[in-house]
């Protein structure tokens, strides 16, 4: 068959040429005159072309009616039969044209979205070329926090004890220091997790209302919880893993080694090993609100996979995100304080007179911990739940007013 | 647009307010009448209102179709397109404004399931508020086993070593002890899994057919068999992390100080240490059954992921769940016997004359893989699969019992 | 209703019947003539009859329109209403029937593939009989490797030390000769996963085109590469936990109490012990690449599962699988690396003058490496880019023997 008799065939016809080829097109215009033509290319880079594929297409063929769509999903998805409730865009300008192809697809199981006309392909050919746009903020968000961790702790424990002491730790860097910054940074980024729910409360609270938007910055914010939930979860896996390797390290069995000498310094009146009970309970209380916190934090992870979660209600989903999450956020909060339980009235805690890592990262999941217990006081509570519900609280201007500063 | 010119322009109307926000629509009610109303809502609490809100805003509208439906959607899947596939309950009284919104529904992907008149609105409105029902039984399971096998393991281990020994080692409680339970209650619960499908092979051996009814209790112990498993992961997962932190915890350390002043009592003469060959066998098979079982275990736990279940065909899930899953019990188990090798003999094994609470957990694996084994044998597994595919062993009354007076 | 009067007043009928029983529906044929047949029938084995059951129940009723299909559907699925978007098959003689099948199934959601005549009942019914197909090739790798390097370590390792050291070192086997072999298969997995694209793609260079198909070994490899991926990451799994458990095992133990007596011969002088800055750097390295590489194994893992690899656009999914995936064995390829950086000099690697196993596991990941970084040099890069939108190189017969003879 040539290609002017399939185009005459069909009266909806797809083009699945590279835009390079569609020069061909041109010759075949006649032939294309009041069909519809479906253009399904993708480019391989952004801004590559000054204008869209579609519009090209339709320049070159002005008589048919080009909608632009369905370029979102994969050869694979097609091959293997995967496109069942897979949601797909189409745009154009001519509505019989689009009726017609949105028929088609809702026939193969798709879901359709009209996306306007023709001026909106350039965006439905940028679909497929987005990287990971949701997850842009939770990771520099992450990667910030792990730079200035990093440093903050290279200088006061490695540079610290070149400067100060004379000796070379620089080893330290490897797995210690690494295995500082990442929970950490973990336990920031669960904390920012839940800091824009709480913040959203208050606003709430304050403005009596929920039917003003939030500022964009919470918007955004709010959206991409989910991201760096399972940022957090990424960092503390590598810890877990960081921490359960320490024993086959090398600085572990010569700290041993070295500790044994210390114990038995005189041999032949073997000194008898203290056990120290209080220093068993405060170390596994560590250990356990560890391992407790990464078994929620992984369950947390697991209810996010898109089929775990589609396969809950709204209320089980609430159940665990909201309130299994505040409690691994506490248990984790718990792990770091049970860290320093003896080391804040230390003075060589403050080498150079700066607060420790762990203290820093303490203050956010605090403070969202303090604030969420406010909003589950009753009183707090039942107004944030009505307001919630569409109540409103409406006052002259001057009393907002004071209420304002009464806020402040 | 007012709110009357909204319910004339339209049949369908979707009511999306807050039942108590419904006593407006009564003014409304003259405008709406011969529509079709689609009662979205939902309560906060079970039993909060004397009546269902549809029956309600039937009440109200006397003279509408009100169909109680679409209200297990939420907000958030709507928004993201993710409708596809989810199923949706109906209910109502006119079966022209129910095939109207269920043709609605099927266009949108959604499958619908149609539960009768309106007089079953308040079970639909109770949907969204299910938390986690068939966890429940597996849950419950859970915390009793760990309950008993808590103060059990607590009276043997440390009250006993302060009662008899004046020894304190209420540390152990927190990792030690907890890091019995946890094994102890996963095997348990695993068994469990498994315990009910030989049950109801024996039943229908016994009986002789397919087609009676299992007893309840059986049922609803079958369908919750998933949930058991995954709680039985979710302990075996908590087992593992406290094995691999036992060597950064400080009685690790104490011990192996103590150790090696044991080894060298008298430093002048280097005793020679000697290697225990069994001793390494047998500590080697314990850690690498308790690996192999516990890998087993995840790709259990990975296969009744909802995505990866659904794309196993009928045998593959099968071969998965039955053999693969008999088989991580049989390593399971044999982790167990290995650890109590060489105790099932000592006398300071039972103390109080009590067994160890690892002998107790044996007992409800041992017997299922003895079952399952008796089910293997070729003239059981033909008999058990000839019934399974319809053939009935029908017998006089007398014969039956028979029967049954061998069988006790 | 009798069956006579269930056959009568209907037109589309589902058989739900094992074989052996059909034989009845001889009796009802008058009542089925002109009716179409929907045959789910499954067997239990594979070629247990000479004829397909569809082709069977054609037989026993030939006036009836037997359509074979929907036998893939579990009834688990039906009960719980999870067939939206599954994939079935429908064959049959009669294009009618199988129409009308074909709209029933569209309507419940259901993505209908038509097999064509009644011949392909038989393939049909074999799909629900189907093991894990697309896994026995990876599997059947993974075993040989296995094999292969089990033997060749037992040999170098156990062996070598009972025959010339008259050491017995069996008790090896179970934990330290399992720990070597199975990073040893994960990495070479790995690396067999990633080179399959890479000979396609300088297949693909070398002969200018991308129109002409790859040869039928190319093509099956490439349609394995996820389970070859993810069986790797099972063995990566198993190996990071078997090093995870070393402190505990009793070897561990015994050779730190070994070491406290070597670093302390004589005791009245304590000797002071040396810490190894070179050391504690190059294990610490070997740890980290292999945790990182680990990291992303399970990154990589956790996005080929179904629901999450579907909602990633095409290019993310690429950049999981090639960028990442390639990262991934550049790290675990390092890590082998800086396992052997200090043996490769060493005449006792060689025992017996063959080379260590970890030598031999880094030669195919090593030449994937290479030739992917030939392919990554831009000139080369941009050509294969070019194929594979299209431009074909073409030459006269001659030039393509006198390039096939550079080549060579």
């Amino acid at each position: 068959m040539t290609h002017q008799e399939a185009a005459q065939s069909a009266n909806l016809i797809f083009i699945c040429v590279h835009r390079e080829h569609y020069e061909f097109l041109k010759t075949l215009a006649p032939h294309l005159e009041g069909k519809v033509l479906v253009d399904l290319s993708n480019n391989l880079k952004k801004n590559k072309y000054p204008e869209a594929n579609a519009a090209y297409l339709q320049r070159l063929v002005p008589k048919a009616a080009v909608v632009k769509g369905l370029n979102t999903l994969s050869a694979w998805a097609l091959q293997n039969g995967l496109l069942a409730g897979k949601q797909v865009y189409l745009c154009g300008n001519n509505a019989a044209a689009k009726q017609a192809v949105a028929e088609m697809a809702t026939k193969l199981g798709l879901a359709v979205l009209d996306r306007g006309s023709l001026s909106a392909a350039r965006e439905i050919e940028d679909f497929p070329l987005r990287l990971f746009p949701e997850w842009r903020l939770p990771l520099c968000v992450a990667l910030g926090l792990t730079a200035f961790f990093f440093f903050y702790l290279l200088i006061r424990d490695v540079i610290y004890a070149y400067v100060e002491k004379d000796q070379n730790i620089s080893y330290r860097i490897m797995v210690s220091l690494a295995n500082k910054v990442f929970p950490i940074v973990s336990l920031v980024m669960l904390s920012l997790c839940y800091l824009p729910g709480v913040i959203a409360a208050f606003l709430q609270l304050y403005r009596g209302t929920k039917y003003r938007r939030f500022p964009d910055w919470l918007d955004r914010w709010m959206l991409c919880r989910k991201q760096m939930g399972l940022v957090a979860l990424g960092f503390a896996f590598l810890h877990v893993v960081y921490t359960l390797i320490i024993p086959i390290r090398y600085p572990f069995e010569y700290n041993l080694i070295k500790q044994v000498q210390r114990a038995a310094p005189n041999q032949n009146q073997t000194t008898p090993l203290h056990f120290d009970n209080t220093e068993a309970w405060g170390a596994d209380s560590f250990f356990v609100t560890g391992i407790l916190g990464f078994f929620l934090y992984v369950l947390l992870g697991l209810t996010s996979l898109p089929s775990v979660g589609g396969s809950l209600s709204w209320r089980e989903f609430s159940f665990v995100q909201s309130k299994l999450g505040y409690l691994t956020l506490f248990i984790c909060t718990t792990h770091g304080y049970i860290y320093g339980w003896n080391k804040f009235l230390r003075r060589s805690t403050y080498k150079w007179y700066t607060p420790p890592a762990f203290m820093l990262c303490l203050i956010v999941p605090s403070v969202v911990l303090v604030l969420k217990f406010i909003l589950l006081v009753p009183c707090v509570d039942r107004t944030v739940m009505r307001i919630r519900q569409g109540w409103e609280r409406r006052r002259p201007r001057g009393e907002t007013d004071d209420m304002k500063a009464t806020n402040m």
